[in-house]
């Protein structure tokens, strides 16, 4: 029988969700895909997820291959996957790959959104999206210490004590931190992310548009290569995986909207 | 005893509720906000709202009023009583008015979006505060369409039939088609709209843009006077009541964000 391999881009609401990872306790998205592809395909279908998002976490694009010996085309595994999967997970496109291809072993630029809703009180169509803050942010200054972090740079105080990694070195392309109304988005594109790296850097610059500390730390919480350096880690529900652009186009390149 | 008035700017999210107005059976905003205002101020508290949202629809600014004889001064009724409400609810403004105010016999602009996701397939994030078609739409044609909708006329095509009503004759003051990357935005501001008035404008502007009726349709829908010569009345979730302007300030004058 020919295998053939499919790639999804996958959205989620992670709000009822125990993150993306497989659990012995708690559905997950990945443990949907399964279930749900293994309906559909009639086989034993494992997926392979290219982020292992955290319980709370949005997504509108990350990616997941798996193998299927299925003739049903790629391209149509989108629409009938939606069709068993819960409203708020759903596929945004699928296609295939070559046999090889694997989310994690390539050159991509990952872009994640985190958004703070401002104000007096919390607008509550927002609050499992965003995080609420009635305490003033300067956002001149979290542009300052934003434009600190872009480049290459040993990103270790920015990384959840205990994670293993070979290297703690990252490239972010760019950091932006944008008004859209009384919603502050910091929008974020590297090349990888190190575990709680996006929500680390929020909680940082939220601390600096605070007061609490200066644009000018920045280069100096950057050389303590030490997690208590930086600031606190932002919660998850305001965090959103935006999307993958891999370089090495497998068979197309494809961007979350 | 001495009894004030206190006005509320209230905003919540629709989806758990069976709309604003109490009922025998199913939990209401107004319910909800009777329950915490009597266990919070101790007295029988009964509010009287702006607008009676229908179940699913949003708010960021419906209006409420209620007499108490409780010494807390009004202006910290918002902190306390968010305190008690549902994460779904947020007071936004809490303030005192004069004793004969009534939020529906004051001249007032009403502003409402209703939002609308584009795309081949939904974003799970979205689902629940806007309404989602892989449909085409034509922006430019449901603007031109729009435009003939501005000003005073009667809206009896954009009644739900059997309303009870003095009069169909209203004025929009702006009737706006915005769009906001993948999402489609009709942010309409009259000084009142009849029942499912501006669902029913959605759900027309919808035909338009995608060619089942010609923006210069527009004249002879109003002047047809029936709900018939109008388009389907768009699903409740895509819309939230942005908020009130009231002309003749009571004490002081409140927009919602």
């Amino acid at each position: 029988m020919d295998t053939k391999r499919v790639r999804l881009v996958v959205a989620y609401d992670g709000t009822n969700y125990h993150g993306w990872q497989l659990q012995n306790n708690g559905i997950t998205i990945e443990s949907e895909l399964n279930r749900c592809l293994s309906e559909l395909l009639q086989e034993d279908i494992r997926v392979t997820g290219a982020s292992r998002t955290d319980s709370g976490v949005h997504a509108y694009g990350n990616v997941a291959v798996f193998d299927t010996t299925s003739r049903m085309p790629a391209e149509k595994i989108s629409y009938a996957l939606n069709q068993r999967l819960p409203e708020d997970i759903r596929i945004q496109k699928s296609e295939e790959v070559a046999s090889d291809w694997h989310p994690r072993h390539q050159n991509s630029r990952k872009t994640y959104e985190y958004r703070i809703l401002r104000g007096e009180f919390p607008l509550p169509t927002k609050r499992l999206y965003s995080y609420f803050t009635y305490r003033p942010l300067d956002v001149e200054r979290m542009r300052r210490a934003a434009a600190y972090l872009v480049g290459e740079h040993d990103f270790k105080s920015f990384c959840q004590v205990g994670a293993q990694v070979e290297t703690t070195v990252r490239t972010i392309y760019s950091l932006a931190v944008e008004e859209q109304g009384a919603e502050l988005v910091i929008r974020v594109c590297g090349n990888g992310f190190l575990y709680n790296m996006v929500r680390i850097i929020a909680g940082t610059l939220m601390d600096v548009g605070q007061g609490r500390k200066e644009p000018e730390d920045m280069p100096a919480i950057l050389r303590a290569c030490s997690r208590e350096a930086a600031g606190p880690t932002a919660p998850a529900h305001g965090l959103t995986l935006i999307g993958y652009e891999y370089e090495t186009a497998a068979r197309g390149n494809e961007t979350a909207r």
